[in-house]
């Protein structure tokens, strides 16, 4: 159910995400929103993904918060382009704070753009960034249930992060019976238990981060289209 | 900044919650308010409470949730009556749904009424459910900076949990800066250090309540009044 305002409020953002995705097809930029609760591991998870890209991977970062520049401090030390959004109080991105901030870097043609939202399983999911895929990031220190209380992040992420599962020993968490749910909510999610303390997991991530861009750059018709023009014209 | 229509549905929200507040005054029932990210532990930290109560202590809890009875199913294994409250997508609960499941009970004479909010440290700030306070329940398994963060959330809470302290040798979280955070956000902030599987912090936290219903009942001119009614009429 869904108020006439928000309906309008979130047609203009698909107005704005559709302009944004397709700059970002142009580019080439593989680009992923990642949702997850408040200290779900998000930027913890992000700063080991930058650590271990290949030497040569041009990346950058928007992340969000309502308040602090705290994530975007953390995340720079990596030395890859990062900036921080402040909702100022509101509790999700929307496409318009996406592209001012693309802005500032013309976007520039990066091979990865990652996307920290918010910290909300909630709200964050209403709102198309014109990220090719969102990612959804739920720590062991959860409850399993999660994925069917808040089924809308679930349905619409095509990879989850089973995240933290150095705590897996210490916390009643049934990681088989998570992703029982999160696949009834969703069949096709894949599924990547991690841990940013110990490094489990990150060489499927990283893997799959690699296969995802490849696969981008083949069926992206207008990166081809907009490489030819570059090529030829 | 806020929307005019948001400033309106806030207005007509406060003004149900006002008429939700008085007729709980009247009844003298202690109602706190938790609000934390999804997986904080405010369900297993309420189910402890509900264990722990007295004898002879009526209480009664409201659940909220996007989706699914699985909290209120978890709660009312301890005999006490417990409500859900699906919100069916709406990321927060708003006064108008406390008030019509507090018509279910007929605004009966509780001693505790405890409402775990949706999880989410943003949106259910904004709405006054009619409450005599917010509880505010942080895990150690998130980030320290938490406060600094979501800052609406501590500002106004009388009352930090700092939840699942027994993961504390486990996760590079600490404590005293959390604790730090939190009252330069909000100077007068409570704060007890509990875990709902330990039990830790529970003797504190149990004392806690006792001491606010008390003080509720002694402090509350409407209570006095309506219980004079009661006796002299």
């Amino acid at each position: 159910m869904i108020h006439p305002i928000e309906r309008k409020v979130l047609s203009e953002n698909d107005r704005v995400a559709a302009g944004v995705r397709s700059r970002l097809e142009i580019v080439g930029t593989l680009t992923l929103n990642f949702i997850g609760s408040p200290g779900a591991g998000k930027t913890a998870f992000l700063e080991r993904t930058l650590q271990l890209l290949p030497s040569g991977t041009s990346a950058a970062v928007l992340t969000g918060d309502i308040q602090t520049e705290n994530d975007a401090i953390r995340l720079a030390r990596h030395g890859f382009p990062v900036q921080q959004i402040t909702t100022g109080g509101a509790c999700h991105l929307d496409a318009r704070m996406v592209e001012s901030h693309l802005w500032e870097w013309r976007f520039k043609e990066f091979d990865y753009l990652f996307i920290e939202n918010v910290g909300n399983l909630v709200c964050p999911t209403s709102y198309d960034l014109g990220e090719d895929g969102k990612v959804v990031v739920l720590s062991v220190a959860e409850g399993e249930d999660k994925p069917m209380k808040y089924p809308g992040i679930f349905r619409k992420a095509e990879l989850m992060i089973l995240n933290k599962v150095d705590l897996l020993p210490y916390v009643p968490f049934q990681p088989e019976l998570a992703c029982e749910y999160a696949r009834t909510i969703n069949p096709d999610i894949h599924i990547i238990q991690c841990s940013s303390l110990t490094g489990e997991g990150f060489g499927d991530w990283m893997a799959w981060l690699e296969r995802r861009r490849i696969a981008k750059r083949h069926f992206s018709p207008n990166h081809e289209e907009a490489h030819l023009q570059t090529t030829f014209v």
